[in-house]
């Protein structure tokens, strides 16, 4: 088979850079000052056993943050940074992760290194086994796992194009076989560019002597964590590699198939003997250290390099005695694992060839990679201070350990900036983004099926449920917010049902609408188009109107919308009422952009303090918005006899808008304990009512202390289908309702 | 009291014109010629002891039509229109309902009218009572009965205007009294302008003797159906009218209360003896005889003079002494009703008056009534010839038999004539009607919430369901429709749930869709717009595409949407499957506008022909569109080498559009019976896989004789949470499928 020849083939071409990644994530938790944390693993992560992204490792202090297997790395780098925050704010927020590989300085005493809490009795046995094996302080190291699968469309087009393998699964077996080889062979390189721990902290070293220098990769390195010298594997064969490990295991050299550690492990099935009849679905690369540079531990351009490498090591022969060839690599990898991180390695020459090959190959088939990807390679040949290790080991003078604390710190503060939002998934409606943290933390999956749309499905073992808009569900009915629409239909509903309505008709022309001035002139009333809802075309009249003014509204209404609506005016403030699952979840007043006058600021001083908050920003992205000083605030504020630089009394409230919107700068005000239960009851039913599980309904009220069975205690202006959440969940002034979890509860009662 | 000046009181105004109407109308079924049917009451009208709509009076043969309480003159109208349609094509279309109050001609022997076979018990044993009682023959006789309620906002004004009564109950039963009164003393007005019964046919007047020469109204007279002599009730206030009542009853001169026959009853509660509690809510006018020149035995103008008269008897002063005042009337309604149709009435000067009086009452308050409704009456008080009674007799020489069956057979016609189409609806969308149609005939209730919006509210009992579009129902779940809506999401679904979709992607930018040339360049693929549904912006390449002509697709599809599919295009015949509640309930094939040459007619000709079909219609409001001969069509005839004028070979087959939408003309073909039931699988399990309880799903089949498990047997192209029904429902060929039959069964199991 000649490999090289059908990767030439021009139905393989669209295909060769498309792969499939997945990535394991080791870390340590410490203080703020990078001492080993002594608390437990978070409990609102819920049983761990099962979580999907958020597990722990051989301490309990060492977290693992898994991703979902992804068809890019943009993808990969969205769930490595959304699981991170997930991480930092599940942990106590003076706890942090360590950005090394090798651990923080460790307790003197090994028993004070506590292993992981787990429910599952064998999972303790079995690092109480690694413990007495290999010795605690070295199951400290952390690093991260690559799982690298190639796209199946791309083997499936070599596949179509050779003869030799008429067996599919035995042809993609040789493929994963042959960069395993090559990868095993040529690791050096990759431990001369990213090998990234260069020395280790306090306590590490301790029955067992380490390098006495500096070097690239003790992880790495023969005083890494590898098996035993007795465990050998053979990689000549699927069937050669999986009869060693067996033989491993029943000569008691290893305990279990898993505990056989190399720098690529093959996967397929769910256990090693699984392969035999699965073959090789992918590979796990395991030699990657934690880059500290990178708040994920790994950069882009590195998981970038590794899969152009791996595509590169399928094409590239090998050497005809596959033992010899991977026990050649192994040597040469610990040669460069212990050379100094500033020396020039000793395989200077051999690194730039590869990477001149490296670079040929990218361009004799056009395949896209980060710019200057070859350029930092080659940099990194030339000049060992721009290794990783080289880095760290002159960032880390005196102290690798300050420059540690200062990393991890920097992240730390990162992901406690902005709460309310997810990394990873700062695109979407901020609702969505609460959401999703939610939903992670309790180990439910996610994927993000249209990320424009705010849709996204959510799965927990084999219970799927789809979410629009972070409250758009299973759970309510197609027929809700078609009601909701309209709410002609939504006051018929709720007036037959006996709740307070504004009383009022619809109109199709004019002259209908005119007709019926007299019914309306004497009271408070309001004009408005039947179907928009910006508030465009909307006038009120709270104590009635001229015919004048009347038939103004109406054609100012009618330029909006075929239909109009003429209702009774309800004096009284507005409350929105968030139900869900027939609870009233929350209780929202919103006021209008405003600030309060101290007798020393201007009103732009004002503006400008109040909008230090961090809960303001802009577009939607954040729980309240920045005030603004345009035209309409100006405006607002001149009708009160204030300029900008007006300086206002204190205690004096100046308003800069008059709509009460939250995205207008205006303030959301929780009251959910102060509304009396009478009035929730009535929000509760009224939504029943209108058939809905999810519902903001908003109720004006003119006075709470009156009991809301009076009569004309309470209307009904409008029910959302579609209510705003993350107004409630990060208030302005009040508690915070944590409505996404109210959603998760009512979706996934069983987690 | 003084009502006229309540009356004039400002805050009034408004409401004097509101009002309840609700009406009952009996009608004999009869054959086309105008014999007394003979069959049973239609089956499909189920159990009518509950049926709200359409009921049976005294007789088998006797159909009992009632509207529901309507707000408005139209709405009522409209019900009687729809109940009238439902009850026309429940029956056999043998059979029609005959026009007159006198019933046709009837059976020599007694014993050949069949009672009502009622369910009810109760019921029977009433009906032989009154057989007995008053003969059969008589109970044969039909009318209207007119329920009439003042609005409670007029009542309530009237009410807040006055401090005679502090009882609003009291205040209300005293109005309704006096206008009932006055009514009973005028209604002799009613039966000069709108009685209608002038002569009977053969074998009404058996054992007693009828008037000699034809009169006004029999119905109204003395030989009418009215209690017998010795049956006298007081009207003069509510506890009089109750107690003679009960008198009555326990005196045995009546069964029960309800046999309590008189031109006005007062209406409350559900008995006659609830009255006492409840006061009067209403009064049901009872003298009403059925007009033949109208398709529902009333008119408009009929009702609107009723209204505006009740209000004008409310407002003017009436006798002293209540039971002479009625007797007096009575007395008067008996001459009048009694005089040969074509005489002057022996109170021709008092009704003179009477309508210079209400004219001005009608002035005074600037009441809206129909424009020459005045007009009229003053015709009719001039010359009896335009008094119903006066028409119909001048239009039943020779025969009023022939008239009658004449008037009948053409309401016969005209009901049958769009047997798709529901009156009084037609201004919805057709599926809509016909789910109205099917409700109504179940007896389940109908009420439109908003009719430009096609939303409906159905009502069995305290069953209550909300319909938009005929299928859109609170049996989907809310993310059904925002799945499908989005087809990226659609495709991920069924994908995921193993289902053949286009493979295919989604680009959000010009350039990464250029980039992906190579892996579609070679096959049959579609470019497309992500979220436009009307075909814009779509290119096919059935055999792939060179670089350019994709490139132009991709923008052309861009310039519909951000964001745009490119995807695998699957060869093959599109098949609509409508799916409900887990089962295929109709298979269609669409086939683009076309006619068959017969080498005779030019295809303008044969276009003509075909559009004859009394389903083909325009503005959706027919289930099959008209053939258009426009732009288009002309230049597809010329493409194939035709212009309108052409005469096709016989057999051929002339396509005059390319796109095989019924809206553009083309043919609906229910293919149910002849698709396997494997596809029919396939589309239940892939709406199951969405979610959805309603679907139309579109799949791609290339060989229908193949099995659908084969490879790529079927893809599935799209699926519609709105899918049109009313095409599968009278199809161009092959079975039609009543769907909105199946979505009742599946709204209301019990029914």
């Amino acid at each position: 088979m000649n490999i090289q020849a059908l990767l030439q083939k021009k139905s393989v071409q669209p295909y060769l850079l498309k792969a499939r990644y997945g990535l394991e994530k080791e870390s340590q938790r410490t203080s703020l000052t990078g001492e080993l944390a002594t608390s437990d693993y978070p409990s609102c992560l819920g049983n761990r056993t099962h979580h999907p992204y958020i597990q722990t490792d051989f301490a309990e202090t060492q977290m693992e943050l898994i991703t979902p297997v992804t068809n890019s790395i943009p993808e990969l780098f969205r769930y490595l940074a959304a699981i991170h925050d997930v991480a930092y704010r599940s942990m106590d927020q003076v706890e942090m992760l360590w950005p090394l590989s090798m651990p923080p300085a460790l307790p003197e005493k090994e028993e004070e290194i506590v292993i992981a809490k787990l429910d599952n009795f064998e999972g303790v046995l079995y690092r109480r086994y690694l413990a007495k094996t290999y010795g605690k302080r070295k199951q400290m190291v952390s690093g991260i796992h690559f799982n690298f699968e190639f796209d199946d469309a791309l083997v499936q087009q070599l596949f179509n194009q050779q003869t030799a393998f008429t067996d599919y699964l035995k042809f993609k077996t040789e493929l994963y076989l042959k960069v395993t080889r090559n990868y095993m062979h040529y690791r050096w390189l990759v431990t001369y560019f990213y090998g990234a721990s260069p020395v280790s902290e306090a306590c590490y070293f301790v029955d067992e002597k380490g390098p006495k220098e500096p070097v690239r990769s003790i992880r790495s390195s023969q005083y890494g964590y590898t098996n035993h010298e007795d465990v050998k594997v053979t990689y000549r064969t699927l069937e050669g590699y999986l009869s060693d490990i067996a033989r491993m295991v029943e000569e008691g050299k290893l305990s279990e198939d898993k505990e056989y550690y190399a720098s690529v492990r093959l996967r397929g099935g769910k256990k090693v003997a699984d392969l035999a009849d699965a073959g090789i679905r992918y590979i796990e690369l395991r030699n990657i250290d934690l880059n500290p540079y990178e708040p994920y531990g790994i950069s882009e351009e590195q998981v970038a390099f590794l899969h152009v490498f791996l595509l590169f090591l399928l094409w590239k022969d090998e050497g005809a005695d596959a033992d010899a060839w991977i026990a050649e690599g192994e040597r040469k990898n610990n040669l460069v694992a212990l050379e100094h991180p500033l020396a020039v390695t000793a395989f200077a020459e051999e690194g730039r060839q590869l990477v001149a090959e490296l670079a040929a190959f990218i361009e004799q088939f056009d395949l896209s990679v980060p710019a200057d990807m070859i350029v930092h390679l080659e940099q990194m040949l030339a000049e060992p201070t721009q290794t990783l290790a080289g880095k760290i080991y002159t960032d880390s003078q005196p102290s690798q350990q300050a420059f540690a604390v200062e990393k991890g710190r920097h992240y730390h503060t990162q992901a406690w900036k902005k709460p309310y939002q997810l990394a990873g998934f700062r695109g979407m409606e901020l609702s969505t983004q609460i959401l999703l943290f939610d939903a992670i933390q309790r180990g439910i999956q996610v994927e993000v099926l249209d990320e424009s749309d705010q849709f996204v499905k959510l799965t927990a073992g084999k219970h799927v449920e789809y979410v629009k808009n972070a409250n758009m569900t299973r759970k309510d009915s197609y027929i809700v917010p078609l009601i909701m629409e309209n709410k002609t239909v939504t006051k018929k509903v709720l007036k037959a049902a006996g709740f307070r309505v504004p009383a009022g008709s619809e109109f199709a022309d004019v002259q209908s609408a005119l007709q019926a001035y007299p019914e309306f002139a004497e009271q408070g009333f309001v004009v408005k188009p039947k179907s928009t809802n910006y508030g465009l075309g909307i006038s009120i009249f709270k104590e009635g109107a001229s015919y004048e003014a009347y038939q103004e509204a109406v054609e100012i209404a009618f330029s909006e919308d075929s239909s109009i609506l003429v209702e009774e005016f309800l004096p009284g403030t507005e409350y929105r009422f968030f139900v869900l699952d027939g609870e009233t979840r929350a209780i929202m007043l919103r006021v209008p952009a405003n600030v309060k006058g101290d007798g020393v600021h201007t009103v732009a001083e004002l503006v400008a303090k109040k909008n230090e908050d961090p809960l303001r920003g802009s577009h939607h992205r954040s729980p309240l918005e920045l005030i603004q000083l345009g035209t309409i605030e100006k405006l607002m504020l001149k009708e009160q006899g204030y300029t900008i630089d007006s300086i206002p009394e204190p205690e004096t409230i100046v308003y800069l808008r008059e709509n009460s919107n939250i995205s207008t700068g205006g303030d959301s005000i929780d009251v959910t304990n102060q509304i009396p239960q009478g009035y929730k009851d009535i929000a509760v039913k009224a939504v029943e009512a209108l058939g809905a599980v999810i519902c903001g309904i908003d109720l004006i009220i003119p006075d709470t202390t009156r009991s809301a069975d009076e009569p004309n205690a309470y209307g009904i202006i409008e029910a959302n289908f579609n209510p705003a959440m993350h107004m409630h969940m990060y208030v302005y002034q009040g508690e915070n309702r944590r409505l996404t979890k109210d959603v998760l509860d009512l979706l996934f009662p069983e987690v």
